[in-house]
């Protein structure tokens, strides 16, 4: 089962609205990269991975207003994930036309989010391939579309690699803790630390989820839960505070998240309330592991201290549903995330295979292509 | 500032209704000892020293009940705490009656709630009252009363002490994390963890609190900001699974709580969440303190272990306001509480002084008047 998270059909980029979910399964249909930039500022597609595919065709959607203004809007549409890019008429624009409606498509969508670095990295891709195609707007708009659905289908196949070697690491009858959501809404469709977990119980062995809710936001309660129905595995949703009762009592055997940003050392950025977790398992002497695809390491950064935490408004927590559950003028401390120390982490499940004791060394030998 | 929690006027006993903070302040007026029942579990009282008052004080509104119906409800009210009792008319009830009617409210009051011993606490003092009072209705009825208010009186005392031994524990320019609410809604009306902090404040001394939301119902968020913002003092509201990342930023100093029920050992029960904030004391070097009357020991319990802990409902996970936040038939792990082991608690703040590291011997010295 793939979750249809982001998919780029017949010049729309479409998004399961993940705000509206478990409420509504409801597809907005985005034209240009601002619906797309508005999209990912709102949450309404999240997850490190899902915003990366997100960003990479909000640059496509930036390229198809452009290329379609310059046929006078004539062709019903140039992109298509399964078609591929059809007959794309250029009459009218240049080179420079595109790459001056893409550098603004990219300014745009850069400053949606800071922590991810999945962003960035899909942003660069679509730059590579962008000048990799010479001054042709036909060949541009080629490469351009050929590199966006690049991106969404090896991010899949990643996520699929993760969830093989992810497998072993669950044994039948575990309880397993997982925080915020890292499945198939947080990414291409499958699901990295869920990615895992699906694996398994495609193999036969069978397990009991603990959901936290993850606050403020709850996609804990909203979308792991969801998704984990969906698929029939058992699961107990839990409020965040209540983990460590949790473990006290001998009911947590291992605990699996995802990740935003992984630094060169392995220091770790996730969802608030990881870092938490990873203090429970240090306590208790659980394993704690991360699964995250290649595109979240980011080994320019030296330490987690360096990576960019996002603070969001305060109305998330002073508010539900629209009224208000604090007083008014409440101060707020409200970081989407939170950063875990490498050495609270066991391993870290990459397509690349796992990395045990994750850091400096370990690191760099994944880089350069082992594992 | 005494806030005004719970209270017995003209007959009637007086709750400020809880779950209507901090959008309004409603005081309930509650007759007779199902009022009261149905206000404890539904949480519009709460907090264990203010639940051991309401149940002296629904039996009292038992007892004012029958001696009303003995009068032909003539009498306009018999019981007011600050007048005392009025003239007792004790015409058609005998002491058999009263028994009865009080051993049916007791049974109602003490199934409300099961983790909070000073709610049984207070009904033991009730009994005690009512057995030395011999057979003479007036007497019984005069008994009864006086020792309700003396319950109300007394812990107001012992929460003054309690912040008057706490406060030298709080330093100028400190940032203490408090979890749930351990003020004056959760008490006689000034505080235990609170009261410390009020105290200090009182003393001058200026320091940040930042208080953990506490789900699911929130009483951090509503409640303790509420509060501590009636009183001026500076106040920092997080999702208590941000409470890791503060501690990592060095930004907490010390944690303060208040309890449900502390065991012989020193083990203490209090809020689900307590916890995990004790974990990450442990962890980052900070003291945790428990604020807590003597009424809140169990010294017949030997461990943690031995508590009850209530499970309540899982609609208080899985909708806000009445609407779903979750996949219809979610299930839900919901403690109200969890249990601290004495070995993370760096003291406990009661009215006979501060217990350093809890346990056994210490608290055996305490039990005897030690302190």
């Amino acid at each position: 089962m793939i979750f249809p998270t982001v998919d780029y059909r017949r010049g729309i980029v479409r998004i399961l609205d993940q705000t509206r979910l478990p409420l509504e399964e409801h597809v907005l249909e985005l034209r240009g990269p601002e619906e797309v930039a508005a999209a990912i500022r709102e949450l309404k597609v999240r997850g490190a991975p899902a915003i990366g595919i997100a960003a990479a065709y909000g640059m496509l959607a930036a390229l198809e207003k452009i290329m379609k203004r310059g046929s006078g809007d004539r062709a019903g549409y140039l992109f298509d994930r399964v078609e591929g890019a059809r007959e794309i008429p250029a009459h009218g624009i240049t080179a420079e036309n595109i790459r001056d409606e893409l550098a603004g498509a990219r300014a745009l969508l850069a400053s949606t989010r800071p922590t991810a670095v999945n962003l960035f990295w899909a942003l660069d891709r679509i730059e590579a391939a962008l000048g990799a195609a010479g001054d042709d707007p036909v060949q541009m708009g080629r490469r351009v579309a050929k590199e966006a659905f690049a991106i969404h289908e090896e991010e899949l196949e990643v996520e699929l690699a993760i969830g093989r070697h992810g497998s072993p690491l669950i044994r039948n009858g575990m309880n397993i803790l997982t925080h915020c959501n890292a499945g198939g809404l947080a990414t291409a469709g499958y699901g990295t630390a869920l990615g895992v977990l699906y694996r398994a119980f495609e193999e036969g062995k069978r397990f009991t989820v603990y959901a936290d809710e993850t606050r403020p936001l709850l996609q804990g309660a909203r979308i792991t839960t969801w998704e984990l129905r969906r698929r029939g595995i058992e699961t107990i949703l839990l409020c965040d505070n209540a983990a460590a009762s949790l473990f006290a009592a001998g009911r947590i055997d291992a605990a699996i998240v995802g990740a935003d940003r992984i630094a060169a050392n392995g220091d770790t950025a996730n969802k608030i309330g990881t870092l938490g977790v990873a203090i429970l398992c240090e306590r208790f002497g659980k394993p704690f592991y991360v699964a995250a695809p290649w595109s979240t390491f980011d080994t320019k950064i030296p330490s987690g201290s360096e990576i960019p935490i996002e603070e969001r408004g305060s109305r998330e927590v002073t508010a539900f549903w629209g009224r208000e559950t604090a007083p008014p003028g409440t101060t707020v401390y409200n970081p989407a995330f939170d950063v875990t120390p490498a050495s609270l982490v066991t391993a870290i499940v990459t397509e690349r295979g796992i990395m045990e004791r994750p850091g400096e060394g370990t690191i760099r030998r994944f880089a350069a292509g082992a594992g």
